[in-house]
């Protein structure tokens, strides 16, 4: 399989995308990567890097970049041979069969967006992002693709977040919840009131466990989080802010009460933030594009972009998109 | 000055309400307390607490109670004389200056909402939290009183929660964000977009540090975080859930790879959550009524009864109330 990867995408520039590449392309012998960015660059990241399948590595140049802080849509336009666009044209083409970018999210999603390649039956793409939680692991979709949805995007995205739990993280029969102020029915605004609605008229209602609290998520009571794209953003981030404080907290007065055993205390919590930190399952995709696209955090270094492409290629080895297709097949009709 | 306490409110009845109104009533002498609720149960309860002052003390009965995961607006018309509607009607009559309940939060502020007794140039009560950050602590306004508010409300809510943020917290100018899913102007939706250009054309522009991310509401960026009830309910409660998850790692991962010095990095773990908890304020105000009304957890036992009643006490002291019209009258007229 064929992944185009944003070489310039990211806070560090090229070198962390060229690295992490050169480590997806060790790891997976099926894998063919291009690399998009401006090639001089690039090139000299590779000879930096040594050692690499040079058979399966092409790079294909862009002569401009979207900057991490730009409007998203007005940089699109502004800069039509940015490495972001460039990998979208690539797989709108076809000569790829997905993306992974540690850009602009804004303008990784823009992009999708413009081509408007969604899968049958997507109304609205979404990103759907990994988070640990006390009982393993859960989907929370969507995170920021999507601010102002419709009641119809969110039921998708509790099929597509439900079909990628699946087969992405081997969750059996995945449970799905609806993020809201309180449990029972009737809760919240009208958004959520509707969606309510239409997951207990499909054939999700089995796994449907209704509405779900903020304290639910990290107690791991669903496997898919189903909420808007400006909650859900609102969450991966107070999430990671949280971590990061009490995690100072921690060092500074658990490990700080400690004499003997403070560099034994200090190599444990390092392994738990190593554990559980949120870049660790690779990326983000965004789903419901035909296609494959994986958005990073954009202070990825090599290992989780390397991680990213390998979650890419997984995703093209499993047929997710067919599955999402056949998931989505089966929801009743609405007027969205 | 006179503060009801609904003496049935919360998850464990009418002891720890009853044995934190002696508490509070043992730390301030200018204070006298109104228990309302089943009089022959706070009776025996005060019989058992032993030692209080009786002069300062007086029980009104209510003859019903509204329970935790009874439906609000439903609830509060099927039971007149409910331990809350009496807070309520006690506050209305002005036989109180605030009341206490750590009932059903969804009655209270049904209670609330129903007089409509909302301060001069409020348009819609909120409740505020306060929660730690880096840097201290942050007000974050609303929480659950207003699912699905106007860019007006919002404003008030910045207003409202600066002015607790001085007066309460001693934050001398409070600085004020937005909470968003991006720093840019023109990020997210509608309601946060027009909020935005409100806060820049008010008096509270040079304080208004415009829109924060998830991330940074723990790191302290902001004294004052304003957000509809929808959204700063998730925070509230994926805060308390994240911080218990990773608490329960810390305990299993930091702690389980010591020896020696276990017990004393438990210990400091446990001084840790007591400092941290949530509940160590003392309950959330519901501000912009014409009183004062706090709003504590259902889980709340006697020492933060006793904190929220002295929350309560000092916000009368302060004239909290007299100050917000101050502020709000500041405010330039809009159409909502």
């Amino acid at each position: 399989m064929r992944i185009a990867l944003d070489a310039m995408g990211g806070d560090h520039g090229p070198a962390p995308n060229v690295a992490g590449a050169v480590q997806a392309l060790h790891a997976s012998p099926d894998l063919t990567l291009v690399l998009v960015g401006d090639e001089p660059a690039v090139r000299e990241q590779l000879a930096a890097v040594g050692d690499h399948p040079a058979d399966r590595l092409e790079v294909v140049h862009a002569s401009q970049t979207v900057g991490m802080n730009e409007k998203p849509a007005e940089a699109m336009r502004a800069k039509p041979d940015n490495s972001i666009a460039k990998c979208w044209g690539l797989l709108a083409a076809k000569k790829v069969d997905g993306l992974v970018s540690a850009g602009n999210t804004g303008a990784v999603v823009a992009g999708g967006l413009f081509l408007r390649k969604f899968l049958k039956c997507v109304h609205r793409p979404g990103i759907a992002t990994v988070m640990p939680t006390a009982k393993g692991r859960c989907v929370i979709m969507d995170v920021g693709a999507n601010v102002f949805p419709k009641p119809r995007h969110l039921l998708e995205y509790g099929a597509m977040g439900s079909v990628f739990a699946k087969h992405m993280l081997g969750i059996d029969r995945p449970t799905i919840g609806l993020m809201n102020v309180g449990e029972e029915e009737g809760k919240g605004h009208d958004l959520v009131q509707e969606t309510y609605s239409l997951f207990r008229g499909s054939n999700l209602k089995d796994r449907f466990l209704g509405n779900i609290e903020g304290r639910d998520l990290h107690a791991g009571k669903v496997d898919v989080v189903v909420t808007d794209g400006f909650v859900g953003n609102v969450i991966i981030k107070l999430s990671q802010g949280l971590f990061e404080f009490v995690m100072g907290m921690v060092g500074q007065e658990v490990i700080g009460a400690l004499n003997q055993e403070a560099d034994a205390a200090k190599k444990a919590l390092h392994g738990m933030v190593q554990k559980y930190h949120y870049s660790a399952f690779g990326g983000a995709p965004l789903l419901g594009i035909d296609g494959v696209c994986i958005i990073c955090h954009g202070s990825s270094k090599d290992r989780a972009i390397a991680n990213a492409i390998g979650v890419a290629a997984q995703d093209v080895r499993v047929k997710l998109n067919e599955k999402i297709v056949a998931e989505l097949e089966t929801l009743p009709t609405t007027n969205d």
